[in-house]
């Protein structure tokens, strides 16, 4: 069942639910109301997928976040996704699993979802809605690039760089779970930056690997090292760390949403930052070795990232 | 965070299940390992994407159905909506929410996704994992057609067909909510069909509009009048019953997956019942009036098919 549209709703409280969320979404929803969304991908330039779930009490906790926020960092998390690639959004289908508790909130939690839409240009093509126990929001983004960039195109000799600075989610998550306010971090958590632009900026400039920190950077890099068989070596005293957050926030936290990418030529980091208004870093190399992540200069007690079934 | 493959596998449980997932869809996986899916869309087709979610306990009881049949009924039901417009699927992705509870079944829920792949050539592209309290199944299907047949395609003067026998997963269903054996119908229920070989012989054949049955024959034909703005006459007496099944159960019951399509040119009912070994049979037409849908020849209590959010 998708999501219908206007032109094909019948009677019933899930139809007038899906029916209020299109309006509230404007222009931000394209196209809905059939078994599936049509989409026209430009001549010769390769599709991308993925797939995001946000679960309550896996990935948020009710009280941390406002609604629209729930629904705009779930959305931009998935976005992220096309940002590690290079790609441009064509746009994302929405699945919503939606407690009865959850019905007087959804507006607004669609309203997070429509502003992260217009924000990173990727209509709502369509979706899909059901009643359940927690509130979950499942996106599936669809992208499209003429050169994607890959997790596997690291090469011995290339330098690392990464966007913006690390560990303001990551400090700000951790004084949530201790019951505290979040802090100086906290609008890098609750409204993250998918940097779609960003990563096509630095393949035009000739990245030729990039990954989004969603699991934590050294986490994420372990990916990049395993995928290209090579090894990374990250300087601790060249990462840019956010203020108020710790070194650790910064190697380990997740949900950053800033890209790691790898370059054999040197990136212009001032043009990079007269354009988007954040810092782009090096903070390391690629080198010859075992497929691993080397932080040099500082100790990393657990180099993992955030993993949902470790007890 | 996209399902990584092989080669960009860190340690850690989530991983490690994500693999053992890989290695048991074996050929139905293909190319899983980066932060999005690759595809290529054949030159001048138009994608289509549709995203559908099955939760426990709202979609399906537990004991209702074998791990597998869980696995390999969601998986189709998306699938369906790709034959509702007649497209080939090029690959889908699969994002799991999975409790404690079912870790052990996981591996069987995962070859009922892998058969449905096989049987329906749908690849596994990608996907996404993640703890919750109740297992769910989203599935996104991504794929091709020339000319999709939409639900906004019936006309003044079109025949309405049906493929297969209708009410048995309404029949099987009704037995299972009143703790009774499922009957006849079960299969049907448990392992459906996705009718995409079966849609685009009757697109080449000159049906214009189609829609599968997932919320009940009269409930689905409801969408098609409101999308096409036109009034669909249907002949209790034409409907090709399930045996064991009520004419109530083929008109209302949902999670058929057969095809409704509207025609302005008489389809050949003998030759797709050689072909696919399934009937296609006439049961209506669609005339000028408003844009709902009439039963001839039955008292019809409640039209609507099932609506999650009703009271």
């Amino acid at each position: 069942v998708s999501v219908p549209g206007d032109a094909a709703l019948g009677p019933g409280r899930e139809f007038d639910l899906i029916r209020s969320l299109i309006q509230r979404w404007g222009a931000a929803a394209v196209g809905i109301g059939d078994d599936a969304a049509l989409l026209r991908v430009p001549r010769g330039e390769t599709l991308l997928a993925s797939v995001d779930a946000n679960v309550e009490g896996i990935h948020f906790q009710r009280d941390w976040f406002a609604p629209d926020e729930i629904g705009y960092r779930a959305v931009t998390a998935a976005l992220s996704d096309l940002a590690a690639m290079a790609a441009r959004p064509l746009g994302m289908l929405i699945s919503l699993t939606v407690p009865e508790s959850w019905m007087h909130e959804l507006g607004r939690v669609a309203d997070g979802i429509g502003e992260a839409a217009t924000r990173f240009q990727s209509p709502i093509l369509g979706g899909n809605m059901a009643a359940a126990v927690e509130l979950s929001i499942t996106t599936t983004v669809l992208g499209a690039a003429f050169a994607p960039l890959m997790r596997g195109g690291a090469r011995d000799g290339d330098a690392v760089y990464v966007t913006g600075l690390l560990g303001g989610p990551g400090a700000a998550l951790a004084h949530l779970q201790r019951g505290e306010e979040a802090g100086d971090g906290r609008p890098r958590l609750a409204k993250p930056v998918a940097r779609l632009s960003e990563a096509r900026w630095l393949a035009d400039a000739g990245a030729m690997c990039a990954i989004d920190i969603s699991d934590g950077l050294v986490a994420d890099l372990g990916h990049v090292a395993a995928a290209s068989n090579v090894h990374v070596e990250v300087e601790a005293s060249a990462i840019p760390v956010f203020p108020s957050a710790s070194l650790a926030d910064a190697l380990q936290g997740g949900d950053e949403y800033e890209l790691v990418v790898t370059s054999p030529a040197a990136l212009d980091t001032e043009a990079f930052a007269r354009r988007f208004g954040v810092p782009l870093t090096k903070i390391g190399r690629v080198v010859g070795g075992p497929p691993t992540v080397d932080v040099r200069g500082a100790r990393v007690a657990d180099a993992k990232g955030y993993d949902h079934f470790s007890r």
